[in-house]
């Protein structure tokens, strides 16, 4: 597992995101998450409830980075194909979980036991299960592939669970600073304090709101005290340049998820 | 051009949307507006302010896809390098483009001629511009690929410009069921409705609020008709099972971009 580089990837599995009906809310929570823990996200697909798209995605992601997180697609319903789509990715069976099996009979009364919802406990051969707290159908784990929920809440909870089994790299940092310039009047100086500190990425992101613009310059990198400085640093340039700047966050440590 | 089936995909550019401090917005705009348009994305991928990263993605999703839409990366800091990365994707030269150059120069007074500014002048060679409202820095089209700004704003206004230039195929039409039952109670016999039709895609997407929990049933395709006749089946069967549904949409024709 260590072997693969200290980055993530999420597939999000779903029509309703490609079409846009639904708008992802997962990659913003993962991506944040699992910065915040040095695993940082560095690819996303999303794609449709397809066994063939779903196949593609996970296999070629999931050499590259230390674990793949998907999401979407393992409800009851006949467009839920995550599992099945899975089991083919890896070329092993779908088999009825006699572990998800129980916690699906310990859920539900006899009498809704239908097959729909015991299709939930029909998982890739070899995969560990990842608990659902929110309504017990399990995700599970495949290699360094975790298969999670769409729905926001229960995706939510499942990564509180498998969190604290993540091998992390060394947490990054981020300070922003907010400046009522524009990008074209930093873009000079910023560069060249970007030149000036490899061990740091400055990203600069403008906005537009009515009657009023400017530019958010957020520095990045794993030394709290070297993002600090350079935060400073992009701090005198814009007040140098006649702006106004304000320290947005300041840097926090990574949340403790064993604790 | 039309030789390419009628979908689409796009490729969101920015560290900002990996590292969740930005949530997306793009996706859903371009999504409804394109499937309006018979024109839906079937896939997506957020990658990294990285050349070689922009060049996979645009490079194997361009043979696929009747159009390929981008977003982000180019204004004038120095991290943005879509332009340069596309350049370097399709084998062209970066060039100072005069169009680009003469539209910027009616915005920009001399003094504010910048390096920086005039760097978003830079455009590969062969490409046509994309009309920038806004801001004026254009967008570009390079064969079937149209790269925009990553501002929701901006690439909103330069996606109106060019929708009526877009070889759309059959609009899809789609109507969502509400309802209060759980997907495990309206499985079978949706997935029954289901494959009675194979002409429209019927999705199921569960939600859950506090005290309250049910799932949206969504029927697509081509055929307004039998989109209507499928959801009023599935409107049924929640009734025939003792729930309540409501519709929420109608089928809508796709918006008149032309006029």
């Amino acid at each position: 597992m260590s072997d693969r580089p200290p980055t993530t990837a999420i597939v999000i599995i779903g029509d309703e995101i490609l079409s846009g009906r639904t708008r992802d809310a997962n990659v913003s929570f993962l991506g944040e998450r699992l910065a915040a823990r040095g695993l940082p996200v560095r690819e996303v697909r999303i794609i449709a409830d397809d066994t063939a798209a779903i196949g593609e995605a996970v296999n070629a992601l999931r050499p590259r980075h230390r674990y793949v997180f998907t999401s979407g697609g393992i409800g009851p319903t006949h467009d839920d194909i995550t599992a099945a789509a899975m089991a083919v990715a890896f070329g092993v069976a779908l088999e009825r979980n006699l572990e998800a099996q129980a916690l699906l009979e310990a859920h539900y009364p006899p009498e809704m036991r239908t097959a729909a919802r015991m299709k939930m406990a029909d998982i890739p051969a070899g995969a560990s299960l990842v608990d659902n707290p929110v309504s017990k159908a399990p995700g599970f784990r495949l290699d360094n592939v975790f298969v999670l929920a769409g729905v926001p809440q229960i995706l939510q909870a499942m990564f509180d669970g498998i969190e604290p089994s993540l091998e992390g790299g060394v947490p990054l940092v981020s300070m922003t600073v907010s400046c009522d310039l524009g990008e074209g009047v930093v873009a000079e100086g910023l560069g060249a304090i970007q030149a000036a500190h490899p061990g740091v990425a400055i990203g600069s992101y403008p906005y537009f709101r009515p009657g009023h613009y400017g530019a958010s310059l957020v520095v990045r990198g794993t030394d709290p005290v070297l993002v600090a400085a350079v935060a400073a640093e992009v701090s005198a340039l814009v007040r140098a340049l006649g702006g106004h700047s304000a320290f947005v966050d300041a840097p926090a440590a990574a949340p403790d998820a064993t604790a």
